[in-house]
């Protein structure tokens, strides 16, 4: 596989640690960062996690890849404009949400150079020294409207994310963004909703914390998420996390329910449904 | 420390993990198993979590010491019975929740043989195949209504958690159940039904869990606990668990609403509250 000079747009927790994969497994010949702030794009340089710096404009010019890894209200807004700068570059996104990003350049006229992605993997974490090696490796990516990219485009791309190690799966837009509010939008609304009920909480009693579990950890962790991440997910899936959460707060209003009865076999039958998740998460 | 003989009641995730760390930090003089399910007490035996199994009656008449690892519903019912049977021997629980479980020995004449305790550690799993080796080091236990004990059963628990390497707090039963519902019992039931949500969407899409990911791993890996062990704890600990449950239940409804009305501003200011949490959890 022919290595490509590549631009990264936005050199945070994805952009950083996708350049990590792309300098590794040899996908790059030379890697330019673009990011919007100056401090970022610093700390990406002086970290090697790219070769050189440019504005967006130049990087797009100097590249034959151009990967894009901002929040997603920047990608739907920057898309459209940076398809204007394509020649014959290969342009693709990480982003977690699909319907809007694919809706506002379905008719541009270089649609075709675009490959819309999402990789299924992150951390709490961002910016530039959340980069981490190794990422990616073995989860999926989801490649969604496949049929509108070029094949050229496409057949690269799914390359590229077989020489980092991925399961890739093609879905149209709007299915991914229904399957991601419940794998992933939601776990994040629960976190962070935890989060600030035993936040509140401790403002009465700050000894709370020193009994915090391992269990709570876990359940909490993702509440440390970036919020200009996670604000525009939230609202460009508006439809499908709604529903979802419309679901999850019926759940919980079944277990205020049984516990306000007393209904011990109806709370044993709600834990017993929640063990069959077994079968999914070893 | 003069190593004692220790009966274990209750040999699974919480009782073989003790088992195994009273051998090891050479507490015990040797271990003899209880437990209501045979082929439990028969596996234990097996994996030599204890040395013999005997009925409760005799591995109390031949113990100094009585751990009761069994779930909060039998341990209200048995501790009464079991504290009948005591001539100077030191009982100890390891239960979740305290309040009904002091209460039903308050007035007994061998209330100072007995101590209250909660250590903070366990997994998802159960059963005598769950124990781990090195479990409960570095992690919290609440010893509750410490001046109802007799001292020197106080102090040989105090010492016995201290050799395994926990942290010792003591705290009224009351204090106990009201914290551990924020820090542990929500976490769970928030779990349960995350998971009750996505199986239940699961039913008309079974390709949805290819894309779970490792954040929805982590809030929904409390949802494989044991429902014989959790539906006491929520009902015993009834009034704080829906105090707390309808804390979390209006937090969601904030963020339903904030997503609802495309409210981006209020829906950050929740995230970033979220964010605080990174003071407690590193």
């Amino acid at each position: 596989m022919k290595r490509k000079k590549i631009a990264v747009v936005g050199v945070g927790l994805i952009g950083g640690s996708m350049a990590i994969q792309l300098h590794e497994k040899k996908l790059s010949s030379g890697l330019i960062g673009v990011d919007a702030s100056a401090a970022h794009a610093q700390q990406a340089l002086e970290m090697e996690l790219v070769d050189e710096v440019l504005p967006l404009e130049q990087a797009i010019a100097a590249s034959e890849v151009v990967i894009l890894a901002v929040p997603v209200d920047q990608l739907v807004q920057q898309l459209p404009a940076i398809l204007d700068l394509v020649k014959d570059q290969i342009v693709i996104d990480l982003g977690s949400t699909k319907s809007q990003l694919v809706e506002a350049v379905k008719d541009h006229p270089r649609r075709g150079r675009y490959v819309a992605t999402h990789p299924m993997w992150g951390t709490e974490y961002s910016g530039p020294a959340a980069a981490m090696r190794g990422a990616f490796e073995k989860k999926a990516v989801i490649i969604c409207n496949a049929s509108d990219s070029d094949a050229d485009a496409l057949e690269w791309t799914r390359a590229m994310f077989e020489k980092i190690g991925m399961r890739i799966l093609e879905m149209g837009a709007a299915a991914h963004d229904l399957h991601a509010a419940y794998v992933s939008h939601i776990s994040h609304i629960t976190s962070f909703a935890l989060a600030n009920t035993v936040l509140q909480k401790e403002k009465e009693d700050n000894a709370i914390f020193e009994l915090a579990s391992a269990g709570f950890e876990s359940t909490v962790r993702l509440a440390k998420s970036n919020p200009a991440m996670w604000v525009p997910i939230f609202l460009q899936n508006k439809e499908n996390v709604l529903d979802v959460l419309k679901e999850h707060i019926a759940q919980l209003q079944r277990f205020k329910e049984s516990i306000e009865k007393d209904d011990d076999r109806y709370l044993l039958k709600l834990i017993e449904d929640a063990n069959k998740i077994r079968r999914i998460i070893k």
